[in-house]
């Protein structure tokens, strides 16, 4: 290390010069990009050492995890599960039924999928918190999307045929994403981006619900609040008041024991219990006032029995094959995204790891097996699987659970549903999504970091005044611009020496950092790309004219010295940078001095050649060699002074 | 800074501690950030402490480039621009007529194109070297949009009135890029992007000459190498040999001269010259031989005169206010990046400063200018402007004698190229487009960055196969997907300590490198954000996980050191992913500390409350203090001691 009074001994330094790492064939590089890409968890870690039957039991533990934990299960385990299955399932039956009007489908679908998905999670998910079910946010994108395209009124059997084909579509895509380890796709959906949406779809599903409420007979199908409102507003004479009491009646009573449940938390399954109680008393007082005959609209005949196949169902033809794909993608995409946020979020709790790989594997698979069996689709949704890890679930066993409580329900308990009142199923879709409306994510997020509450409103307002869709382009499009802002304008910043160490860090975020006389030393923050690199050359020079102007005294700037410490890569364009940077402080008789570079950018300032244009020996492993070195030649290199050493005096001016 | 035997003087490090920035007001950060993304320049620097009617001076300078040269302008440099200037019309004049054929517009609009915008260039451009002119890429796009909606053989006043539009959107375009300051998106066109572009499009447009080459009379309208060679090889009896011979004997001797120049760069003239000998030599031959009776197209009766106006002519009516806008988007961006690119690279050789964003105002304000005055669109072509810079070219006075040159033409030259065949126009173009083919930038992109020649690449097969667009979108979509893939999976590297000194450097890049047991310190090479949380939270924990397995001695991990030196940014997704990873290995008895975090990160750090569950004891400057902590608490904390002050043994476990 070079001392305080300036000697550049030259064999101390010459044992620590930066290295050109060893030249690797191309051939291995690419595979160990991709395997870092695709496969960053090494999934096949496992598998290695071990003999060819002992790897197919691995292959299908891993495919099925049920197999993991279903040898050591037992009574007390089930006894957990038990109580949480019927506890979920309670809920699950009137959510079920009001998801389905809210996707333009038959209510009964939505106890059809309450079934069959369950049942396939609980042998392929690695969560053990997560209650399968359909959610409000996909049920409104599927109706939204779909109805666009066919009327759900005028052509129902196309409808729903539509209907089990985007689940199908969506259930491919996800299992396509886990098996070609995409799953990072999701990432793109920042918190900040789903807080904002879920906010905003919440808000445009309560707007639904006024047709509930109001008891209106029509109702447009855009879901924007400016629509809504005036389709509420333009019938004012079409309100019912009988609807519109029971309706806000059942809904304080909803939240009025979210309210007491969340406050004494041991009381959790008063608030899980409410909506089947709702819809129990609801369906009583109408059967014994004959309110469905004075405005009160009810859910009518439910068919017996289990899901019915519906293969023949899925519809591949031109026309109507293209909507399905869309809605299929955006749908099961926004699914995903909530299945595997909410399995991450109760596993961080209990302490064990989702593989989100295999999680889009399972929740595919489960909407594959459902559109063929009259399902539409289901993911993880938030309240359900709060509800099941409330009332302490162990396993997936509790959706098995619950899975055969709806089938008993199928079975046996339609008929009890013909008085229930739709208004009841909007109260209790209201008090479900207000639960959903995240303001205090948002002041946290405006609090720590303005850009992402910016992702978040937009997010939010693009859903409610324009779409859905436009909700998500809007907040995915903030969110990638920031990350292209992030490197079309890197930071770069003066670094000086921090009193008594050898560190070197901003002298704007450490005030006691103290410039060296004849010497810039610039950190830059980012990898150095196409996109920075004309900036960063026009920076640079900024810097330099700043550092120059100030400097009227005997020591002007001699030195440039570049911290490369966070520049992670550099494409060509950021090589030409650099030896533009060279070429114009060359002019201005500065030297070119990097620090700290990284071996990438190492073996590209070598295969370049622009290695030697620059000088390997003006390169060292931190900046307070560097300086030293330049400090040693300040003040050693005075007129006359000769030395042939590789760093002699010729190379200074 | 601790020493080697472990001791922890908690005075010393206290002074050293990583400050939390003082918070700024939300305006003053935004406008900081706003002025570092649009105005890194500081245009408005000089402006600084002055009076105003100096201000309205130093303004129109700064819009007015003329003002300030053309006051020390004196003969000896305009003998110099003289010369360059008659150089550069003898090649203004048959480009200009070919190119405007590759447009499919009437010949003379080349020569018009060559008149008004030099002008217009001259009192506004900054670089002294670009000879404005029409340019092949950007014709070739015109036409082949253009033609897509509207015939331009059928409806041709219709055509030429949608190219004059997309002109003025084009120069509309580039104009308000320059004066909102967003001329970095130019930058996202990559180098490496451009040049497999142009040769796409310079392969194109030698493709689309084989009508002229073989004199055939009706031709394809898509580029693509399919559909052209199927449109060649379907009328084989169309050929004309008389119009081949010629043709590739033009081209021999064009490419005879070039070759010829390049060897003697003294002769550089030869080459300049060649393209109107050609001409000349061509239309005498056709004149003597009658040669336009037997096959050999010419390029007929041309209008005298000077460029009549147009503006009644710009059509902003609905069916074609679409295509003209979209064509003057594309071709205004391509245009400029090319023009700016020659700009930078010539002022670079000569040690001047180009502005973009004053380039992109100048270049905008030709185009509006020009489209009023029946000229399409001009940009600053590579050929011309290096046969300038060859002339020695002085000032952009060389552009107004170009423009005198082609005036007189205009006024009393046309008849004379009424028999020069279009052969010969076609064997000056495919002359120019071989140059453009810059198959040594490949091979060097090759040999430095795999990822930027796939860039190339795809921009040279989009082009070829699919058309003009595609080939662009393909380049830029995997430009930018490289940059988000960089967020999305970035390195996560080991440190070690390098003997003797206190760096800590990536063990992978310096062999020399020692872990510290007990100790794992990892280096995050990217911002932390929404697109990389989740990535970086499961290879943090696959890293603690291998580093575990090798060590089943005594000293187990105790310490995870992560080095945020190289942390530019962070958002809310980082900062909850930094609190899992916290809660992950607190389970694990492993204690969390945090090195070198910038100011962005301490503050965001603060404001989001993890700086207190981390504890702000733990954050150090460097990693050699991060190490030095740990190491003292390490040895001194055996079993039994007990210490109180803030970094006590408690904080172990």
């Amino acid at each position: 290390m070079g001392n305080a009074d300036g000697v550049f001994p030259e064999a101390e330094f010459a044992a620590r010069r930066v290295p050109v790492p060893p030249s690797r064939p191309f051939l291995d590089t690419f595979r160990a990009n991709l395997k870092e890409t695709f496969f960053p968890d090494d999934p096949f870690r496992q598998f290695k050492n071990e003999s060819g039957p002992r790897r197919v039991v691995l292959g299908l533990k891993y495919f099925l995890p049920i197999l993991d934990w279903a040898p050591t299960y037992n009574l007390s385990l089930f006894k957990a599960d038990l109580i949480a299955g019927i506890t979920i399932a309670s809920l699950a039956i009137p959510q079920g039924i009001s998801y389905a009007k809210l996707a333009y489908l038959p209510p009964i679908l939505g106890l059809y999928s309450s079934f069959v998905p369950p049942l396939v999670y609980a042998m392929m998910g690695s969560s053990r918190d997560l209650a399968v079910g359909t959610v409000a946010v996909a049920s409104l994108l599927i109706g939204s999307m779909l109805s666009n395209e066919v009327s759900p009124t005028e052509q129902p059997a196309l409808y729903l045929h539509l209907a089990f084909t985007a689940t199908f579509f969506a259930g491919l895509f996800q299992a396509a994403l886990g098996l070609l380890r995409l799953g990072f796709i999701v990432d793109f959906l920042s918190h900040a981006c789903i807080v904002g949406f879920m906010a905003g779809a919440a808000t445009v599903v309560c707007l639904q619900q006024l047709k509930g409420m109001l008891g209106l007979e029509h109702f447009t199908t855009a879901t924007d609040i400016v629509s809504v409102t005036k389709s509420v507003f333009s019938q004012v004479s079409q309100w019912r008041w009988e609807s519109a009491v029971l309706g806000f009646c059942f809904l304080f009573f909803l939240l009025l024991t979210r309210f007491f449940s969340k406050k004494r938390p041991r009381f959790f399954w008063i608030s899980a219990a409410a909506p089947l109680t709702s819809v129990i008393l609801g369906s009583v007082l109408v059967y014994l006032t004959h309110a469905e005959n004075h405005g009160v609209q009810v859910i009518g005949y439910l068919k017996k029995g289990l899901n019915p196949p519906s293969v023949t169902s899925l519809t591949f033809t031109p026309p109507y094959i293209t909507v399905a794909l869309k809605t299929g993608i955006i749908t099961g995409v926004i699914a995903l995204a909530e299945g595997i946020a909410v399995g991450r979020s109760f596993a961080m709790f209990k302490n064990y790891n989702i593989d989100g790989n295999k999680e889009m594997i399972a929740i595919g698979t489960m909407n594959i097996v459902g559109s063929l069996t009259s399902c539409y689709l289901t993911t993880g949704p938030f309240s359900r699987s709060a509800v099941n890890y409330n009332a302490g679930c162990k396993t997936a066993m509790s959706n098995v659970v619950m899975s055969i409580a709806v089938m008993i329900t199928l079975l046996l308990l339609t008929p009890l549903f013909h008085y229930t009142p739709l208004v009841v199923l909007s109260a209790i879709i209201i008090a479900a999504m207000l639960g959903l409306i995240d303001y205090e994510a948002a002041f946290h997020l405006w609090h720590v970091d303005k850009v992402d509450f910016c992702v978040c409103l937009g997010a939010y307002l693009g859903v409610v005044f324009g779409s859905v869709e436009i909700g998500l382009v809007i907040a995915v499009g903030i969110s990638v611009l920031r990350v292209l802002l992030f490197i079309a304008r890197p930071r770069t910043t003066v670094l000086g020496n921090i009193p008594n160490s050898m560190a070197y860090r901003r002298v704007d975020q450490y005030p006691s950092a103290e410039s060296i006389p004849g010497v810039l030393i610039l950190q830059i923050d980012a990898p150095i790309y196409f996109a920075n690199a004309s900036y960063l050359r026009e920076r640079i020079s900024r810097w330099i004219d700043e550092e120059t102007e100030g400097f009227k005294g005997e020591t002007t700037l001699q030195y440039l010295i570049l911290d490369l410490g966070a520049v992670g890569s550099i494409d060509t364009s950021g090589i030409s940078m650099l030896e533009e940077v060279k070429k114009i402080i060359d002019r201005r008789d500065i030297k070119l001095v990097l620090a700290n570079p990284g071996s990438e950018v190492m073996k590209k300032l070598n295969s370049s050649k622009i290695l030697e244009t620059i000088g390997h020996e003006w390169i060292f492993l931190t900046v307070a060699d560097a300086v030293a070195a330049c400090n040693f030649m300040l003040h050693s290199c005075k007129p006359g002074a000769i030395q042939n050493d590789n760093t002699s005096c010729e190379n200074v001016v």
